[in-house]
């Protein structure tokens, strides 16, 4: 099974929604409302240069990943960089290279943009998640905080 | 010492080089181009809303804090969110609230910019850092990985 | 697949090295001389109140796993505590249960010796592991720092 | 300020119990019966080679800091490994490398007792303590798991 690696397509509407439903869900942000797919959809399909760009994983005419990033300033580099937000692959499909695939285009996507740098946040405890990025990634040592909200 | 908040100014150039200098030369990187600095003082001042903005804290005159914060959007979020990307304390002038007043100004800024979230992103071991950031904020289970560069 | 759990026998001797010499292996420990194993194995089978003593998985009649533990006294708790040091599974058994099976072993051991206090150490990235320990145990924000060796 | 490093004494059974009760206070456990410490300072001056040892540290006359460790054995080592458990200082000695001291005798005792292997546990956000620890130990990458309890 070698996935596909795509821009998102208007086409994509309904598969795409399945997907990243299941991604909320696994972040505990269930019954979204509708106009919160119909508003992200339109905003990843707006070619804004200042907003979120989706990759795809294909399978068999299937769409079995998602990656949503997004190339921001950054003060120490001029050309920027690339935040990698959200990645999901469906249940059925992973430890089948989905979620290494996808990775693999958005450093490519950054490579054509001119912004190699990349980079993403994940849980400590996401262990299937880190057992792929130590392979494509780099651990660094920073860790994130939030305003309390 | 109460420090004065406020955003930077035309007048700040040579105080804020000398804070922002310090800064990199804690994450070694020291013996950056004079190009670079006037770059960001530029980018800083240009009040474009798509790039970085800088608050500075002042104390009898004396720049002795900084911080610069990003307006990003968010898939999540329609509104965006905030990220405080660069803080900085004068050696002589630790322990002494600066940080916590920058933090709590970009939390002001972010508020009057209908942008109420903000994240920031600390290396584990930044210990005096941390002392704070616990206070202020909230520490998440979120970790960052880089693309090996 | 039900492994039978109970204490290491004499002539368990072979297949308990192999395993144990498998686990070193994992630590970047290989060629440990055959009077360790010796040495180990006698302390194992000695019935020192003060030792280590032996758990082993065993599926029609190999052994596919071991665990170490040490009962060792504790400032806060009278009863001392139950330090579970080394577990590993065959390569060839992972995933059905044999780890969570010999824990739970070290647990009824730890009862039955009036010390249920049980711990462990793991490496912050045995992401394997801890979807195990997560499970059967509780993570706490303890971390172990060595005298410089 | 230069502290004595030494072995408790029957004569620092005052002083002692009103660190061992301020350490326990931090870790949440205040209210702990006289019989806990009567208990405990017995343990410690019984000479009994398998339980716990006590060094101290003493400012002019006054006891400012404490140090609980114990032999136990190793799988991996024969010669077993020493864990400092407990380590406190008073509140107004801190800073002034009580604690540097009290480690580097333990270390001594260690060395002397031919057992080099020192090691100990704190949680991840202790960042006085790690400021220190980064200093005269070395982090490693355990993590501690608990039985549920």
């Amino acid at each position: 099974m070698i996935p596909i690696i795509r821009p998102l397509e208007t086409g994509d509407r309904q598969g795409w929604q399945a997907l990243y439903d299941d991604y909320h869900r696994f972040y505990h942000r269930p019954d979204l409302p509708q106009s919160f797919f119909d508003q992200c959809f339109q905003r990843l399909m707006s070619g804004d240069a200042g907003d979120y760009k989706a990759l795809v994983a294909e399978v068999d005419g299937t769409l079995v990943g998602v990656a949503h990033y997004l190339f921001h300033p950054h003060m120490w580099y001029p050309e920027g960089t690339c935040y990698l937000q959200d990645l999901f692959t469906a249940a059925e499909a992973r430890g089948k290279g989905v979620g290494r695939a996808l990775i693999e285009g958005v450093y490519a996507a950054a490579d054509a943009a001119g912004v190699p740098r990349v980079y993403w946040l994940t849980q400590e405890f996401n262990y299937a998640g880190r057992m792929l990025y130590d392979r494509v990634g780099e651990h660094t040592p920073f860790i994130r905080y939030n305003r309390p909200f």
